[in-house]
């Protein structure tokens, strides 16, 4: 059984805890939002003392499953006033539950500015100045981390937008080449980070002994149908390690839903220019890498490696939602503009969808013509030194649209919606509405069954089926994310009968646990009920579920409009 | 019977109709707050085109009974998200009244930025485009405006903050000497006026009729009853004449809830040198007037103009709460930087209370210096020329607050407390927490019984009596803010058996009515019971009505604390 490790920021003291029996057999986002609910007030500031930063490695943490190296961290939201949880791939959570840690909370919050790092490892926990780090962006700081602590450590840091405690800063993890190319990107954790001054955490498993497994070989029979399941799905297996997810540009912008120009029309006439295949070819000529896993043990593989014109590293992690973001949503159509913004992100410290909608937001504005690369990225720099322009584009979409007097912001709950309209593709709308997360593309992916005809065919433009599609795709992809696993198993999962029931089987042979595929899905259940408890008792109600006014507008170049009623929005997670 | 007079902001369309039956007999924050519950639709963005801005005078607008010039104006604040009724004297109430207009409503939104003005007299009304008005600060544009329609016309106008639809944003009114000395300040009321591109409205009631009244004789019986119950009470005859509102700071401060350093102690050391006796001093000095009307009729007269050391005129209208926000509350102890804060807030179109508190926020996020006024000054002139820190400091204490990362912001429903820290002055407190406005002292003014010993006792430090108080007070308000009425004339209603009966007999008197003071009390009880309903439908919740974290905190020199949970505060508005 592993601990929890709680660390007082305040005082700079842990302890080592005891799971107690309330969270026993939660990992992941459902270890993170149950605790949240338990331990964090609902009304309280999300910078403050009271909140806490959860960081919880999922279920199958730690073992050979393959894809099960995502980590959690969870927190009220300093974007949504909400719970959320954000994870990412990296190093961190399989070390973590290898040094046998269930989860890390960061409590409490220091009453000065001096910035402390957490390291942890086989011989415990130090909680130490960072020194000249502070103020550094998450390049370097990772680089130096890894040049004293060894390479592959685990490090999870936060940039100058994190320190800024601004709205949109994430919560960035060394990537396998130590680049800070994974994000805990959405909901502003890196704010919560930097109100209790944690500018870092290493951690380092060298000497702890393997996650045990209690039937090894009913998990290595189990693993090999995962890896044969993930290795046989065309999205998985060939779409994914080919292009990446921006073979999505392509894709969606064909289909009509790809939110152009402040969500305008869904359709980018540049769209070629910013593909997956695009992409693809620059690294092809430049060098860089097209194929390269987010953490050890994954076999999709979807990540990647860009390099500039001149073939010198530029970016990491270049993915669909950030190049549409920073793409189409404001009509730059440069890709190596995009990947220095993206890069810019990673650097500071900051969400990359929530920072491409709100440039858009600063065009819309006028604070910076459409389609200006050079002009985003000037803006976008200012966050680093900590100027007023940089603390408003920091904040977000919802914020810099309240600083510009400007009333067409795509967001929900104040969080900006990803790379997919609402209206012309209606399942994964009914989640923007829905989620506890606010808009979040990735609580239930509609996208399958609206567009790629995975896991069945929903009509995208029309209501019909696109509650219950939303519905079943939160549960499951809850119940993923406490697993640890990565979300893209979904699209085998959910093309296969024997997916889910694979997942449970790792599950029974890691713990000796005889869960069946259907208590699987109430844990992803008892997830969505704890988070839409805390946002309910944060003051949520199903206003919150609205989505802006601008949704009223038809969307070419299908004139699809967003057409569900509070009510109709309100079965998505009524069970 | 008057006429609502609806203009189309989008089409430059203007139309006068008949009071529906709906509306009859409604005037002031009753009539603005009815129309915006049955009008907008409360999830609308309150800068889009659906939010309607309301101006109304009160039923006893345009009548002789004294005090009666107060406009209303309501509108979805753009600041809390919720109904919003802001009230302020100058010509334009009674004025409108004569020309048999109960209502003008600005509706729609024009598609692009050329601002207009709307120009209303006896031969109609006519929208015209503002030329170089545009981009000018409330000095400039009423000084042009009398200079073209005359002395003594009725104005409306935004500076730079309301076209830059920044949440603080004010719209001012003309005082006696046509300076921007009156304000709808709260909630950024001239963020809505900026989104409908209305710079300023002009108000000329020449060749228009008197306000009929059916009993003439009761009326002027009445009326005298009134005016010798406002000069008897020291109040209202004595100590508001004498030295304007800011005969408050010494007792305020003696009482030991005069918030300093952004709410963390009572006492302000340097209270005496931004006292109303101070400034009664300097004006006895320099110049100025200590004794003036806000409105024809006025019989309190508790208005002033400042001049600078050197004898020039400086501000006008400059009260209690604006000199604490900009003093104590930053620390800022030099009177006359202070009023010049209040100067730039003038002409800027500035909440006065939201921008001094805010102006704290920024110090305490380190942005400058706690109780430096040169430096205050310098940030807030950004807001005059659209800079980044403007749009910042322009929007308000929360934002600014989320823009520096600060979790310590005095704000109720995201509008700042004045100037009354609610943990010694409880009965206040409760109004904050409670009304539908945000925290908001002239809803419910506490400090009455709290503290000057009207209206009965009611100890300040204790939970006890203090919910009823504010509950009595808020009705009485709401009441009073519909008759037109200026809020001070309740010291001497509260202190006289016969107040309520005699604002009661005007109206029976103007209208050929034969109301109750009960009926004019279930009149406050329907407004409060509308802006609630407004409100719940918007998404507020009881957690809402929470103050801040930053309130647990003992408060010196009574070390009291915020002790109301949201059960107690649930019961004020429960009728």
């Amino acid at each position: 059984m592993g601990k929890l490790l709680r660390i007082n920021t305040k005082e700079k003291t842990f302890n080592f805890e005891e799971v107690p029996q309330d969270y026993e057999g939660l990992g992941g986002r459902a270890l993170t939002s149950k605790m949240i609910l338990d331990e964090v007030p609902p009304t309280c500031h999300p910078l403050g003392k009271a909140n806490k930063l959860i960081f919880a490695p999922g279920i199958l943490a730690g073992s050979p499953a393959a894809d099960s190296g995502r980590l959690s961290a969870g927190a009220k939201s300093p974007l949504t006033g909400g719970i959320k949880e954000s994870n990412a791939g990296g190093l961190v959570s399989q070390k973590l539950a290898k040094l046998g840690i269930t989860a890390l909370i960061l409590e409490g919050k220091p009453e000065n500015d001096d910035y402390s790092m957490i390291v942890i490892n086989n011989d415990g926990v130090e909680i130490l100045p960072v020194g000249d780090l502070a103020g550094k962006g998450n390049y370097e700081v990772m680089e130096n981390l890894w040049a004293k602590y060894g390479k592959n450590t685990g490090v999870l840091s936060i940039g100058q937008a994190g320190e800024q405690c601004l709205k949109s800063a994430s919560i960035q993890q060394a990537d396998m080449s130590g680049k800070p190319g994974r994000a805990h990107g959405r909901g502003g954790l890196g704010a919560v980070m930097g109100a209790k001054k944690i500018k870092a955490i290493v951690v380092d498993d060298k000497g702890a002994s393997r996650v045990e497994i209690k039937d090894k070989d009913a998990f290595k029979a189990a693993n090999k149908r995962w890896v044969d399941m993930l290795r046989k799905h065309p999205v998985t297996g060939e779409g994914l390690p080919a292009l990446g997810t921006a073979v999505l540009v392509n894709v969606i912008n064909e289909a009509g839903t790809f939110p152009t120009k402040n969500f305008r029309t869904g359709r980018f006439e540049h769209a070629q220019d910013i593909s997956g295949e695009k992409m693809a070819e620059n690294i092809e000529a430049r060098g860089g890498i097209t194929t390269e896993p987010c953490h050890p043990g994954c076999v999709i593989k979807c990540s990647n490696v860009y390099h500039d014109k001149d073939g010198k590293y530029l970016t990491t992690g270049f993915e669909y939602e950030t190049i549409w973001a920073f793409g189409a949503h404001t009509t730059i159509k440069e890709l190596d503009d995009i990947a220095m913004l993206d890069r810019l992100c990673d650097d500071f410290g900051l969400d990359t969808i929530e920072t491409g909608v709100t440039l858009g937001i600063a065009m819309e504005g006028g604070m910076i013509p459409w389609g200006d690369g050079k002009a985003a990225i000037d803006l976008l720099s200012k966050v680093g030194d900590g100027a007023p322009e940089g603390k408003i584009i920091g904040s977000g979409a919802a914020f810099t649209g309240e600083a510009l007097g400007v009333d067409r912001v795509p967001v929900v709950k104040k969080q900006s919606m990803p790379a997919y309209d609402p209206r012309s593709c209606k399942g994964v709308g009914v989640t923007y509405a829905t989620t506890p997360m606010g808009a979040d593309h990735t609580a239930g992916y509609g996208v399958t069954a609206n567009i790629l005809g995975v896991g069945g065919t929903v009509d995208p433009h029309k209501k019909e089926g696109n509650v219950e599609l939303s519905q079943g795709l939160q549960i499951a992809t809850a119940a993923i994310d406490a697993a640890g696993l990565c979300l893209f198993v979904a699209f085998a999962v959910l093309d296969n009968e024997d997916g889910l029931p694979t997942i449970v089987a790792m599950i029974n042979a890691q713990y000796g646990l005889s869960l069946t595929p259907d208590d699987f899905l109430e844990l992803g259940k008892s997830i969505l009920n704890n988070e839409k408890e805390f946002n309910k008792r944060a003051g949520f109600t199903k206003v919150d579920d609205k989505l802006p006014e601008m949704f009223d507008e038809k969307f070419p170049p299908h004139d699809t409009t967003w057409d569900f009623t509070l009510e109709d929005l309100a079965k998505t997670l009524d069970f």
